[in-house]
């Protein structure tokens, strides 16, 4: 397994994959089962796999947790070459923002859930991802469900802008009491982990209740009543939109997402699931 | 020659050129001699040269000309042909930007020049550009210097975000009397085109004066004060910038931008030079 360390080494391994097929699985480090599978999911379909392990800071705003953000570069290292991926790429921040002033935007889709608190979040994502696209000409990138507003901005982004490049998304992976498995996972104190798996029975008890025709602000309710039996568990967001425009719907009557986060604490957690009508 | 019409055209075509350089040269059509030059310098170091002819919506704003800005496709196809250009590509707007929401933007070097009055002008000009870049794969691309702020924000923009393509920046063509060439001179009236070579003759006087350490306001008082002697003339700005962020300077110190913008009647004309300590 290479170890890319600069876009310079990085573009030299890309020359060499010249007709091949190339996956990239685009993360910020701190590897668990949820980036493993999307590891998985790219060996199986792509002569090469690529991973950046990056804590991308155009991502985060003013007193986010990019300091904070939890590293491990040897067992991410060791999690990658076990399963097979061909080369990491873990650049320096400052040189690969040097002098930086050129960014991708979305309109509309970036302004609600996440984006509402998080306004410059999904700018620096798609910037990261266009840097990292050019960078290794991916034939597919992968991306988990649990980002939902990323995946369909990411999807969205790459369509208008011809990228040409196969967007996949892969399903939320989970604890064994249902908790969402993310990096972020390690901020919650022992209670707090406890009582964080109450996001996933809200979820599942809004999907049981889940008709055509519902009303969303009545799904909303049932989620939202179900978390507040944690005490610990503060709401930011529990909303319904629709999977093109990431609006607001009234009624469920077409695809949607149905998306929350919720403070535990100071830690930020998300989660949702797509209900197909 | 091929004729592109829409992006699934496009992106056959560039299936072909595997493993061929390709020359970009975007244009708006109503072609002209700098195109000409554009086109000539492409074909003498690419294997295949395209010519993108599309009047851009996303890089006009409110109240500009885009419905009136000038259009002649078959002259265009003529001079392309004449050229040896193997493919233009000409897509319908309507198609091209189908719901269009992700955009390219660029910080502080669009915010001075023409970007003051043309404040999403760039993010359009950087936007149609990611998206034909995508699609014809480019190993280089040509741009004319008479749109100097154009070129050097491009510029940055391709290295910001690793485009990996080389950005050829090629000499201003003018009329005999000076005039820079543009498809905006069939605007002006025949008093108008009399008066707007004065732009060359004060950029000229200008460049004659000029000197290291010489202060950019004496510098700009020599060029106003000759474009005044003619009354048609009406100045939107005369201003020395640095090539890097192009931010105003004071005093003639390191590599510049000389640039100007004219209005002569409705029509505003642009010229400029470049001045290497």
């Amino acid at each position: 397994m290479k170890v890319l360390r600069n876009v310079q080494e990085a573009l030299e391994f890309t020359k060499g994959n010249y007709q091949k097929s190339v996956g990239l699985v685009p993360t910020m480090g701190y590897l668990h089962a949820g980036h493993k599978s999307l590891i998985d999911e790219a060996r199986k379909n792509n002569d090469i796999v690529v991973v950046s392990i990056f804590v991308n800071p155009t991502q985060f705003g003013p007193g986010e947790d990019y300091e904070s953000y939890p590293r491990d570069e040897e067992r991410d290292f060791k999690l990658c070459e076990e399963a097979g991926v061909d080369a990491v790429f873990t650049p320096d921040p400052k040189e690969f923002y040097q002098n930086h002033k050129t960014y991708v935007t979305i309109e509309d889709l970036k302004d609600n859930l996440c984006g509402k608190t998080r306004p410059i979040h999904f700018r620096g994502v798609l910037t990261v991802l266009t840097k990292l696209f050019h960078i290794f000409r991916p034939t597919r990138a992968y991306f988990g469900r649990k980002d939902a507003q990323q995946f369909l901005i990411v999807k969205k982004a790459v369509g208008d802008l011809n990228f040409g490049i196969e967007i996949v998304p892969c399903p939320i992976k989970r604890e064994e009491d249902g908790l969402a498995i993310s990096s972020r996972n390690v901020y919650l104190s022992d209670e707090e982990r406890k009582a964080a798996p109450v996001l996933h029975r809200a979820l599942e008890k809004g999907r049981a209740a889940m008709t055509k025709g519902m009303k969303a602000e009545d799904l909303i309710k049932i989620i939202e009543d179900e978390i507040k039996t944690e005490k610990l568990a503060d709401i930011e967001y529990v909303q319904v939109v629709d999977t093109e425009e990431i609006k607001d719907m009234d009624v469920i009557d077409r695809n949607c997402l149905v998306a929350l986060a919720v403070r535990f604490g100071t830690t930020r957690l998300i989660d949702n699931f797509f209900f197909e009508v």
